[in-house]
């Protein structure tokens, strides 16, 4: 089912190709094009029929009614004054940033069509090699309409993370910001934290559990600054209950108080069976 | 091969019972006895053809040449003196408790021929349902000999756990502490508190990520309470290592400081490379 003519992607990575290789697989659109900063990664997004075409440059993205931002935070933000020159008035622009506030705000003004979208389906492995057109089945998708976004542009989007297989759910970009604090950037600042706590001679003492809980740590460091630092009031937010958690945790430790150690326990075991 | 004539294990539960299954399937004994607090453990045992006999009380260990001790800490720690009228002199005896410090040495006080384990086998499940022979398998066990240690006891309980297909490391009951503090102790903690830092009512927005950081969160509040208070010291020292890590990313995302984020994350990822 035919919802483009011409899709562009800027940023051809894990996120951009698995939905590259949706649209092309779903035959969602005429053509695809991509963007990227390395032509190896190009080379193999085509190789992969992710897209028709590629360039490293952006001029290839003309006459697109699609425009779909899956470049890392500060990219989108810097690139938008470039994009306009080249983008049609008409034409569809989502993002798929892992933040929306600023994003949404600086987008929405430049683009009548903007809609950004925050699929939760990435992984701390990244490129174009490890892109599937899979890898968003069953995930969540966010899309953060506001009151200036169009109606056209949100249905056809919503269409198209639907196609992937996705739970498209409607946040405004302050309550994503908000929730996202929480159920990500906290947990990726945990485990950043966590692992650097430990002595690496020590690390061959691992278990199961240290390896799960820390396996969002090699999440890319070009990638995660941007996230925290345009989300940094929520997520300075979320750190500090964080805190009144653990230390509760600590006074119970320190006071040999095993009662009140197991009724944390047992509200985190409860708490944990909401999330699958 | 025959290891030993008759063994008992004390706790027919997740890793009770599944060194109950290594030691049947492998035919490390003549006849292995289950003691169990419930009935229906007990059955499932036999099911299971984990243990050849099983019982409620203490009495039926009588005789045993190899005694397993697989409750949770405090028991091991609290019924040892009913252990010490019904344990022969001989008698080999080990623990797979989780911290190694207090049990070793009452334990060893107690009995000549003890000597402590620790297989890094767990997981959030837990009792007989979930236990497997092969669940040891390239897993770490660690084993916390002193100067007290017979020789004999040592050489026998290494056979056992490489039997069960673990790699087995020697460390004093005190670096054993030191070192799990951080690599199982501090994690535990960590996503505890994580857990009880997200409202509920934003759990449905979780992907990946948090699920594998929060998957320790639903262990047992029965067992792991006497976990960190016989380990408080250490722990609370790893605990004081973590805030000091958290700290650094806090500031530098309260200072705008991309570069130093960057380096942060640098050093986890690349920590994080070490596990497995």
């Amino acid at each position: 089912m035919r919802l483009f003519n011409k899709v562009a992607i800027i940023g051809t990575g894990l996120i951009g190709g698995s939905l590259a290789l949706v649209i092309k697989k779903n035959g969602l659109a005429r053509e695809v094009v991509g963007v990227a900063r390395h032509k190896v990664s190009l080379d193999l997004a085509l190789k992969m029929k992710a897209i028709d075409r590629g360039s490293l440059s952006l001029g290839i993205i003309k006459g697109a009614d699609l425009i779909i931002l899956a470049t890392p935070i500060d990219l989108i933000i810097s690139q938008r004054n470039r994009l306009l020159k080249i983008v049609s008035n008409d034409c569809i622009v989502t993002d798929v940033g892992s933040t929306k506030g600023k994003i949404v705000s600086f987008l929405e003004k430049d683009f009548k069509n903007y809609i950004g979208s925050h699929p939760l389906a990435g992984s701390e492995k990244r490129g174009i090699k490890n892109a599937r057109r899979d890898i968003f089945k069953e995930s969540v998708c966010i899309l953060t309409p506001t009151k200036r976004t169009r109606k056209l542009a949100l249905e056809k989007i919503k269409r198209l993370w639907l196609t992937a297989g996705a739970r498209v759910i409607l946040l405004s970009p302050e309550a994503h910001d908000n929730a996202l604090s929480f159920t990500s950037h906290l947990a990726h600042i945990v485990a950043f934290s966590l692992i650097n706590s430990i002595p690496s001679s020590l690390l061959k003492l691992s278990s199961g559990g240290l390896r799960d809980t820390t396996r969002i740590a090699s999440s890319s460091p070009e990638l995660w600054p941007s996230i925290f630092l345009t989300n940094a009031k929520n997520t300075l937010k979320a750190v500090a209950v964080f805190e009144k958690n653990l230390n509760k945790i600590k006074i119970a430790i320190r006071n040999n108080d095993k009662k009140s150690l197991t009724d944390i326990l047992r509200q985190a075991q409860k708490k944990r069976t909401l999330i699958e």
